[in-house]
């Protein structure tokens, strides 16, 4: 396996290092922001920096209030889920499927109404893991079976900056950042890590019960009789599942033994059980004096096999699994109340991209007011639901309108923290601290703009409410379609006026961003043998690892 | 020109002039329901009975709590606006229009989150005052121009059910029922009203600035220079404008002088005249003994013409006005308050079909969730905000997904008013009494269908979450196009196996209708000369009618 590492990658890395040692003159350095921010920043800086003040005043108010203590952080992302799907009333009559507990979570807090993710989970995670966009990370979306990559650990995620600060920090669920070990969440920074190496795409598409309710045809060998396949590995199997590890520790596989089959059963149990250890989680990190951050990222909705009796109007698979994460997410915000630490918690809980569509229809889900879902660059791929409550903090039943980044929590989640001084500050954090938002409420943002990737791909460009599809190289840029999001929130009407007049201003906020690039080149890949770090490998695992390397 | 009337219309006439004379052994007559109610009823005849004297006896408290009296109704109606547009709070901000007082006013009542409509203005109106499918009464979609047509005098409006109840009637605004005397809003009920005799096609529309702001192409002569043209009464003109009238009075043309041309800024002045007047009926109307059913169907948001400075996010020149609208129903809600009436009062505020999609984008309005808009069959077309407030009767803050459709509000609002006694029993009342709904909440609605036509095609039919699209004439039933509306709300996607299970039901479904329609034929359309009943007709009206009679 060719282990690469640039120059700049290992400079990189020793800055990770050197985080321990990190000098208060060096902490005080400013944090390297993309071009677009600095040409907002030359308008708006002595405003913000005044702000800025007046913010930290009111957050120290509040620590003193708490017995001096900063907030806790509680971070649920749901796995695939569209703009309106959860936790806005009206809508779930529409679909047939009630959230509930999301809606009145909704209504304690505040409705980020226009936060973009990334059209996928695995660069949307980053993202929220970096602060920064994923291209700059080297991340891509990680397929399926084995690819010997994952995030670097040249990167540092918001559990390393958080657990710098004192804080106690786990996560629990889907992970989705490669398979090598040093992507893993134990060695990103987190204290307690229960998570499965792939997504679920193994765990929910690639089981018996899927193939047979038609939704993976033919791959299941059971259902057809595979007699003209010659090569028997390209259907991916002897893959890890779900596994469990202590920070710095190894990872131990706890969902499969050997020569057994994973099960549609399998994966229910699994989902149980992040549930179950998020609960177990809260209550051991609440007993602490440490503040804690805990992360929280369930598999469900994504399933596909239908219920035995399902519980929704809707009834769809996935659609049904909502109604299953809206009582789990009640019961771990009952728990919150329960251990008297609802008060003094952020607690974000949103979506990572939109629906997988493709199964539109069956799966329940529809795209109700955006055009697209997961892996598209149009709104339906990269707008979701998001909540934010913190009692005190932000006002309940509010609404934001401006825009947020998935980034721009890690840098929201260091300010509250008062981690700030442990963001690196030799690359370029995206991430913008919403602080304001949270705190001052609707207008108060700091980011009118988000440059929306697939994977290295700059595929659009949004300023305000105006959003350009990237042309196709070599076209004119009036041939970039340019749709005004309020007016055709579907993006399916360009106008060539609104290319004419915006066109050139869009060019130079791409100049900017790319300005930013060449100045501060792209992080590489982390790369190694696939399934490194972890101490029970099943014989079918490392048959499946030692294929893997036969042609690598 | 030919006053047609058949026996049967005789017969409806007579029935309606006996009303004053009704027996209460005719009263106990049973209401004329469609076989497909009485299909439901077989299945839930006596649990309906039981729940109706709950009912009886909640009303009758209520009536006691306030001194004797039945409520005030309020029922203001909102032109072209689709379901998501007006009052959802996440979805304000996807469109960048901002509604706070109709949200709030969502949040002191119940949102009727599965409300329909008829696909257009004119029957949908014709659905609420008559509480028949507007088919059954003749009402098609009425034209621009002259047509020397309307709703029948043999039609009984709620205005009229109302009455003989005692209640104070008042209409302001948007009637759209026709240009003959027989159909003005004070010939059908209404003791006092102020509406234009024709629609905002001719009064937004048809004017100058429309034309100017590209949105009549070449129609406005200044835009053209109209050289080749051999009819000069092609393009309508001579129009009445707007009148007023009290009960069994003549109708006064008040909007404009002769020989004066219509701008949009008679439009705009004649918007605020009917809000201004719809505050003096308020306070007319709460000063009197009697309670009182108010009637405002604003013309805005419909609005062909940019504002000089807009006022929203949206800046569209109908979503503009939806800003305006919700000012302006803010300052109606304030003056019940002021009056003392707010407590004792039905206030139904909704919508009367979906958008006028086809000035999509400049109009700033957008389909949002449902697919297709005014004269469409599909949800886009029927499906639209709908909100109830009556406090102490209604839980604040609730929802319904029943299926309730436009004209069950003349069966609802006879029902609160106890005049239940003056609906008419010899025809079909398609309206079904939804006060359960109302009063016990979400689950007790007493319809599980509605038909939808186009004018007087019969397009598609809806049973629970099930929707068939009527195959073309000829073709198999399994052509028919099925939808889930939980699962495809855009009705995109028809599944062939929806079609086959569900298809022999959905026949039954229309058979049941269809007999009932055998049983009851549809009345006629009352046809007369047009503008009959005005006092003081223009001279440029005066010759349309004459060139309109030449060839009639």
């Amino acid at each position: 396996m060719n282990k690469q590492r640039s120059g700049w990658r290992s400079k990189a890395l020793c800055s990770v290092i050197g985080l321990t040692m990190m000098s208060p003159v060096l902490a005080a350095k400013p944090i390297v922001r993309d071009g677009e921010y600095r040409f907002l920043e030359a308008q708006y800086g002595d405003e913000w920096a005044k702000e800025d003040k007046e913010i930290d005043q009111k957050l120290a108010d509040m620590r003193e209030a708490n017995g001096g203590e900063r907030p806790n952080i509680v971070f649920v992302l749901i796995d695939d889920v569209s703009f309106g799907q959860m936790g806005k009333p009206a809508l779930n009559d529409v679909m047939g499927v009630q959230t509930p507990r999301i809606n009145q979570f909704a209504s304690e807090g505040m409705s980020l109404n226009r936060m973009y993710t990334e059209p996928s989970c695995t660069p949307t995670r980053a993202a929220t893991l970096t602060g920064r966009h994923p291209v700059r990370t080297g991340i891509k979306e990680v397929k399926v079976a084995l690819v010997g990559e994952g995030l670097g650990d040249n990167e540092v995620t918001i559990a390393e900056v958080l657990s710098k600060a004192g804080y106690s920090t786990a996560h629990i669920g889907k992970w989705h950042q490669g398979d090598i070990e040093e992507a893993y969440p134990h060695n990103q920074g987190f204290d307690f890590a229960a998570f499965p190496l792939h997504q679920q795409v193994q765990l929910a598409l690639m089981s018996p019960e899927s193939a047979r309710a038609n939704n993976l045809l033919g791959w299941y060998e059971g259902t057809q009789s595979n007699a003209l396949a010659l090569d028997k590995k390209f259907k991916p199997n002897g893959l890890v599942t779900g596994v469990e590890a202590r920070k710095g520790g190894k990872a131990r596989e706890v969902d499969l033994k050997p020569g057994e089959t994973w099960t549609q059963a399998h994966y229910e149990r699994m989902n149980e059980r992040y549930q179950r250890q998020t609960i177990e989680q809260l209550r051991e990190m609440a007993g602490k004096d440490d503040p804690f951050f805990l992360q929280y990222w369930p598999l469900y909705p994504l399933n596909f096999v239908h219920p035995e009796q399902a519980r929704s109007l809707n009834g769809g698979f996935m659609a049904d699994k909502l109604e299953v994460i809206d009582d789990w997410f009640g019961a771990i915000l009952d728990e919150m109340d329960k251990l008297g630490v609802a008060d003094n918690t952020l607690v974000v809980f949103m979506a990572d991209n939109g629906l997988m569509y493709h199964y539109e229809g069956t799966s329940g889900q529809s795209q109700l007011v955006y055009r697209g879902g997961k892996t598209d660059f149009t709104e339906g791929g990269i707008r979701v639901d998001a909540y934010a409550r913190w009692p005190g903090a932000i006002e309940a039943g509010s609404r934001a309108a401006d825009i947020v980044h998935a980034s721009d929590l890690f840098t929201t989640f260091a300010r509250v923290a008062q981690a700030e001084k442990y963001i690196p500050r030799d690359r370029v954090i995206d991430g913008i601290d919403q602080t304001p938002v949270l705190l001052k409420g609707h207008g108060n943002g700091r980011r009118d703009y988000v440059y929306v990737y697939q994977n290295e791909l700059l595929r659009a460009v949004v300023k305000q409410e105006w959003k350009m599809h990237i042309a196709a190289p070599g076209m004119p840029a009036a041939a970039a379609g340019v749709y005004n999001l309020y007016r055709d929130p579907r993006e399916q009407h360009p106008l060539i006026g609104h290319s004419l007049w915006s066109g050139a201003s869009f060019q130079d906020m791409t100049k900017r961003h790319m300005m930013t690039i060449k100045a501060y080149p792209h992080n590489e890949l982390g790369k190694d043998k696939p399934y490194t770090g972890i101490e029970n490998l099943r014989p079918e695992s490392v048959e499946t690892v030692e294929t893997f390397m036969s042609w690598h």
